[in-house]
């Protein structure tokens, strides 16, 4: 396929370069990690060479999911959104806002409607006073985008909160089950309580699932497959989580799972199109 | 093997027909995302079609398990006494008791006892006021049953209450820790918490494990069948939870996993039966 | 390989008669419903049959933890360490420490290096009053430990206390994010939690897994093995849990897992060996 949707892929431009990008080492030991080799683009901060590497992935579009937290840096809104006009062949812009005050979050939303972008991420166990999934302080937020028909991706899967309770299932559980037309996005997954959060997107409809890079031969990986060939086809999405991952060999590698090519079509491109095709009221 | 007891079955006969049967779009959706397509006695209504189709899956008898719950129906449980009474050859009656209000559930029991039930089934998650199993409020029910040597099915996996920690098998191991002699079936096993329930399991000599419909191609499947395979062959049951699955597709299926022969004999009868000779006190 | 370093080896000798090898049903249920024999040595209590057991099963040392419990026995550390001085090139010892009383835990940590041992092992949910790994009253333990360069086994998996929480990751990924120096040993390596604890480890490189008994055809082997063969090949650790398991059964089928060879020798010996040689401040 050439015309694969990448769910998460932060390019080496503008604030970028001062978020993702400045964390080096942690790229590095997460990527060595993972059994992968760091991707040239990365090493040499090159665009051109990070599109170079997504035509030879056969990655159309990359979704470029913004990041805004006290702990691991924060990338302008306003930034994402270029992104995606000066490459509108290439990248989708995602906001990210961040939870801890309410009007300021609104007021992230809306800017971020205006910019044009439909889809809001947040990664609320990443701020100065981490919250789980469930905090109250995020439902005005989650109502929000329930009435708006404006999906959330929730980063909720590895490191996303100072200790594994973060990623415990039972907290996103319960906002799709108090959200149920709200839609979501696990990105990374949920990992590592693959199982869990399995049998939660066998409950609850609203959810979609993209374990990316910590499907790489870490356990879960087989738990993952054996739901992509079943009930999860049509909600299980393909990222590859750059700079973490090379694009190129993360792509191959993936492209050769045991996940029947119905089910493979979808998750590289079907399931991506649809939820950015949505229509905000 | 002709002689196999289904240790979840529920016919469509008396109540069932108003509880379990009537809720066909849930049943639908349940059988389709376990990539199993309905059984015509489903379909129709069909005791008939339904002891047919037992006879075609090698199924002598269902353990018909009542239900007594707010949010998901209730069937009394003198239609579940009458359906043993109508079919002896088939049918084994379990009472379902609703655990709320403490008196009431002992008349319940004591009800049941009367009318020559031996086991109860319980759902605590699915009442109006959810209670997780290590509720304070349900340890006389556990007392007496322990005391009275009656074994209690907890629906353990799956939807077992509003959100996945009523699943924890954190619960149900204080259970079984606080009533050492009190013989507890896990119907659907825990599932999606495959790992950590084969520890309680392993520790908890009173512990049965059913995962029924869950186990189909579904992320623990594998851990079950490596515990059915050692020390969890002689408590494991087999199950269809049939209206939610076909008999016959899956029967066939579960005879065909590679667990070894003399583990599988026990697990399609003589474990159940075992259970089911038990003398109350 | 000839010289392989058992991490969890008690031998029948001086208190341990008293401790571990009092319990000599649960020792039997515990290695028949592992799907192994009991060994010679220890029905006979011999030590000279284990030093010929450990010879056959090409084991050089072992290091042999003691127990200071309330629940499941004591081992005086004096008996620890004399037993090390006895046997100086097959047995290496390590404390084990009470810590309800906080002074008295710094005394028996005095005690313990003053009889040449380098290491410590905590079971506090097996006290009289059971503790979380992150009870805040061992916090002072493992602050006095990371200054010391002082390793600390955990009993982190199976029966570490009165049920699964205690072995639910999320307590010790909490002591680990709080003392990021202090290097830490999981013996039973959290299990069950397999999908967890290895999240814990990729994300934490201050954390050693050794899910030894446990490991033996029970779910999550082969999560245990993915992470052997990737990022935990310098953090895994062989142990037999000797007398649970024989010596020489457990370690041949070991010996005959997928890992790749530089892995398993890494596993078998170097990081034993590199822990060993810990030089305390």
């Amino acid at each position: 396929m050439n015309n694969i949707i990448d769910f998460r892929l932060r390019p080496p431009l503008r604030g970028f370069l001062n978020a993702n990008f400045s964390r080096v080492k942690i790229i590095e030991r997460f990527t060595g990690q993972l059994g992968f080799r760091q991707a040239d683009s990365v090493r040499e901060l090159s665009i051109d060479k990070l599109l170079a590497e997504m035509d030879e992935a056969g990655i159309e579009k990359g979704v470029v999911v913004g990041r805004n937290t006290t702990t691991i840096g924060a990338v302008p809104n306003t930034d994402v959104a270029q992104i995606a006009l000066d490459y509108p062949e290439r990248f989708v812009a995602v906001a990210s806002v961040d939870p801890v005050n309410r009007a300021s979050a609104m007021a992230q939303i809306a800017e971020a409607r205006s910019l044009g972008m439909k889809m809001i991420n947040l990664e609320p166990g990443l701020g100065a006073d981490p919250m789980h999934f469930d905090d109250r302080r995020l439902y005005p937020i989650y109502a929000y985008c329930e009435d708006a028909g404006m999906p959330v991706i929730l980063m909720g899967g590895g490191n996303t909160g100072p200790n594994i309770s973060y990623s415990n299932p039972e907290h996103i559980d319960t906002v799709l089950h108090d959200f149920p037309k709200l839609t979501v996005i696990s990105a990374h997954g949920n990992w590592p309580w693959a199982q869990q959060i399995i049998h939660v997107a066998f409950r609850r409809e609203n959810l979609y699932l993209s374990p990316d890079m910590y499907l790489h031969h870490l356990p879960g990986m087989d738990d993952y497959i054996k739901a992509a060939n079943s009930f999860l086809a049509e909600r299980f999405l393909f990222a590859t989580a750059y700079p973490l991952t090379p694009v190129v060999e993360y792509t191959k590698w993936f492209t050769s799972l045991p996940i029947r090519p119905d089910a493979m079509e979808m998750i590289l491109r079907g399931n991506a199109e649809r939820l950015l095709a949505v229509d905000l009221k």
